[in-house]
């Protein structure tokens, strides 16, 4: 076979494209599968954003906690990102033999039986439930509580795979959250879907959901499939086929959903045999694309959020992390994640807040206002300060907190403020705090009998803010690898094309055979400076008692604040939902 | 007699001036002692400003913690004041029948025996410790923390005036740190003296010391005198004539230490007749400034800082008050004095850090900088805002925390931060942790058995954030309300300069008198809206939790992060009081 001949002495092309489809915008690489070499790279942003202001259709204003996506951008990013890489190798095309694919997670849109996005039926158009929620719509945080609280009065079993804690960001919360507010579109939807299953959908034509969000987010294992019809009817009374917008077939990461539509392949351009990977989640790809293959190796993926991954050959019972899944990142190993969800949202938040009075809107401060381009002055003054010397700690739970508390209604808090307190002080504790919040995340870990010895990052902020590199490498006390990698994800999504294309036609027989070949030269690394691990344990010795006072001992008091702002100012629909969260 | 005639028969002129000497500038006031019209007005930046940078002479960087003025900026501002408010109303200058002034305090300078300031000797010039040191100048908090410890040891019965703490902002704490960084200004000094007395001293030609200031800040009172030296031999060795440079005579408030010098008077174009009123501290005389004369009424001079001020008939004990000093504020009460350490300092910083990177450094970030400019357009949005709407809690301690806590190591919180907070919410923030730290002063009076039925409030943000008043009044409760006066505690220093000159000059017998006849209008009243009441009582519980867990059961906390921030970037000269502080 050719698989086995000497790779040097092959001549035949092969390359795999992957789409990685991010918050703001999507990334499209097209990957060289004999050299490894990335050769085009596009990145396109959604021409509609995140909505969380108002519903484009009708201009009524969301309520708070709300984020949606309008699905025909995931469409123009997917076709506008393969035609640019495609055309910037010429002679490229006709040699692709997959295509994977990867998608912020849970990020799940309603749709009928053909998969058209129930939002771009005109009736349901100018309904807010309709619409693709975002992984970061936290309004259903409600649901999210009783579902635990009832899960916790049952005992049920299935809450040790995921920390003890089911997120407002998952598919049940987000699904009954439908099913409590509007009936209606939950009765005209056929389906209730992970963004990354139906542009697979889209791609291939055919309904192929895959095991790997089912596992993290829907609550599904091999093993047990999803918690019976008893858990959910003891929650929600009459929600009683919780597998009606579900399914029950999923499908192993790797595997192929079948070969591209002939209609896109030709207006693509691509040959007819490509391929199409069963879609996967945006941070778990990263594993594989970093060249991780087994435990030991802690990888991070930092961008908007944070997400961690590691694998172990055992299942570990652990509180504090988001979720392990068997073959959920590499098959034949347990993969854990874990994350904090705040991050470059975090960074770019606050470089919005210094535009000041004039951007007095939730929109306006994000980093895709004039705030982002103050960021690299930020991070160059910051840079020059040294570790405690601002005299700040910050909580980094802008966003809420996924581990290790998983409570999305905590609140970011910055403590130490002084009138010498510059901006560049403030910006280095947000920096610092997400490096402490990952030391909480590593040592929850390693008290699980995890033995780190590696971190390697990848990401936007990866790349962009070697000062928050080397911030989690003194304070973990860990040397932290960044891969010569343009875009990690994508590079990972395409190994997975490669996977699902197969051996014979130029692919591999899997996923660690195409990591371990492939696998990304390390740009930079950044060791511990053992000054600043001794000064930054003095610090997080405190962030901790904090930590734990806000977070665990009395977290009603950030509950409180949240739930008052809801009292104050709630938005249109939110009078229903706040009454339940009081 | 003159003064017992109807008012309006009296045909002869009597005018009296007060200047008021604050943090960034002085005011000079002109006031009519017949209608109580405010006749001119003259503000005046001191040059130098607040010298927290770097020292002048030297371009020394000043450790963290330091604050200086420039006496010769006294001189000026006196003068040029003075010559200002009588060439804009001409035919006054011969009337002036009295001059009272106050000052910002502890606010201290050693001087020579001629009352020169030492810094400006040319052989002490390049010394710190030679220039004048400013309330706000911290870096004596380690010799407080040394004299409350062996207080408390001693169980001294001084420390029930005064709340129970002694202020790193007083004359020992000051004066101590002289003693022991630099011995040889201390030896030089023949005094080290109260501004407001220094500037009697310097229109007057005698030193004639003010009661006021030595009971509130130099532990005296007129029973007792200042502690003896076995308190300041216990808790420093060697320090045995504690009064060698404060000296045991002190003066009344209202009486006289004498007719202007001759040669000011001729400078100036003033009767060689004018009294000198002895010396006031810069909030007290705003309690009959503002009209007040008796108990039940609570006096906040909100500025830069508050201050606030309650008289009552008894001697009360109470902890978390600054001081209590009988005939303090009005003669034959006690007077209380309680206070908030950063008001408009830290609005002024919010809007300064606004700025952002370009300005890093603590200088930049005042309201003096470009920030300022940006303060109306916040407070106007930050009205828009409803109670709780922000989602947002503060604790005002950017300066540390005077009531209830006495604690200068505290710093400042903001806790509710999310991804949707825009700089308006954190400046409404800001400002309602002003309200609940007033809450917090009110509350401790109350429990000490004052009844207080209305609050006046004076000052500059008084008149220049009425949403602030609003939220003082909505918090507490009651009813709040600002005279129309432009300027409360140079009028409340001129008082005092009428009451000097007596009844037979066209002045006042006593200040109760001059209030009395000479109270301001209320320019406005804020008065509760029960429901915002409502709202922030469940909001106030929230941030009473926090302020008493990081003010009380844990203040290391706090503590901590300044300790690790000296350590992390000690300023010169501040190695040995790192030493110390650790």
């Amino acid at each position: 076979m050719f698989e086995s001949a000497n790779i040097s002495q092959m001549t035949s092309q092969a390359y795999a494209i992957g789409v990685d489809f991010g918050t703001a915008s999507a990334r499209t690489l097209l990957l060289d599968l004999r050299s490894g070499e990335e050769l085009a790279l596009c990145e396109l942003a959604y021409p509609h954003g995140v909505i969380d202001d108002m519903l484009p259709e009708t201009g009524e204003r969301l309520p708070l906690d709300w984020a949606l996506h309008d699905p025909d951008d995931y469409r123009y990013v997917l076709e506008a990102g393969i035609q640019a890489v495609l055309s910037e190798q010429p002679g490229t095309a006709s040699h692709v033999v997959g295509i994977g694919l990867d998608a912020t997670s849970c990020t799940v849109l309603p749709v009928t039986a053909d998969g058209t996005p129930l939002c771009e039926v005109p009736v349901w158009r100018r309904r807010p439930h309709a619409w693709p929620k975002l992984w970061k719509h936290h309004a259903a945080q409600y649901v999210a509580n009783r579902l635990n609280e009832v899960a916790a009065e049952r005992r049920e079993t299935f809450m040790a795979r995921y920390g003890g804690r089911i997120s407002s960001e998952w598919y049940f919360p987000k699904l009954i959250e439908i099913w409590l507010e509007d009936r209606a579109v939950y009765d005209a939807s056929a389906a209730f879907i992970e963004v990354t299953d139906w542009v697979v959908w889209y791609l291939s034509g055919r309904e192929r959901r895959s095991a790997c969000p089912a596992a993290y987010k829907a609550l599904w294992s091999e093993a047990d499939g999803i918690p019976g019809a008893g858990f959910f009817e003891a929650a929600y009374p009459g929600f009683s086929e919780p597998a009606a917008k579900l399914g029950t077939d999923f499908f192993p990461l790797g595997t192929s959903a079948g070969p591209i539509r002939p209609e896109l392949a030709s207006k693509l351009g691509l040959p007819g045999t490509v391929a199409v990977a069963v879609g996967n989640v945006d941070s778990f790809v990263s594993f594989p694309g970093a060249g991780a293959e087994g435990a030991g190796t802690y990888v991070m993926v930092v961008g908007t959020s944070i997400c961690d991954l590691v694998v172990h050959r055992r299942e570990i019972t652990l509180a504090g992390i988001t979720g392990v899944a068997k073959d959920g990142i590499v098959p034949g190993l347990y993969g854990y994640e874990a994350g904090q969800p705040a991050v470059g949202d975090m960074l770019g938040w606050f470089a919005g807040v210094l535009s000041g009075p004039g951007d007095n809107g939730p929109d306006a401060n994000g980093a895709g206002s004039s705030g982002a381009d103050r960021l690299p002055a930020l991070e160059l003054a910051a840079a020059a300060l040294a570790p405690a010397q601002t005299g700040l700690l910050a909580l980094d739970w802008w966003n809420g907190n996924r581990s290790v508390l998983a409570d999305a209604d905590l609140s970011g808090v910055v403590a130490g403020l002084t009138l010498s307190t510059t901006a560049v002080d403030i910006y280095r504790a947000l920096l610092e705090s997400i490096a402490f919040g990952n030391k909480a995340v590593l040592d929850n870990f390693r008290s699980g009998g995890f033995e780190l010895n590696e971190v390697v990052a990848c990401g936007g902020i990866a790349e962009k803010s070697p000062l928050l590199m080397q911030m989690l490498a003194d304070v973990s006390g860990l040397t932290v690898k960044v891969p010569a990698s343009s875009q990690v994800p994508a590079r990972g999504s395409a190994l997975f094309g490669a996977v699902a294309a197969g051996p014979g036609t130029g692919g591999f027989g899997s996923i660690e055979e195409a990591a371990n070949a492939l696998r990304p030269p390390t740009g930079s690394a950044f060791t511990p400076d053992p000054q600043a691990t001794a000064t930054y344990d003095l610090v997080y010795r405190i962030w901790k008692d904090l930590h734990d006072t806000l977070g665990r001992a009395y977290p009603d008091w950030l509950h409180g604040l949240k739930r008052l702002k809801l009292l104050a100012a709630p938005g249109p629909g939110q009078a229903a939902t706040t009454k339940e969260v009081i």
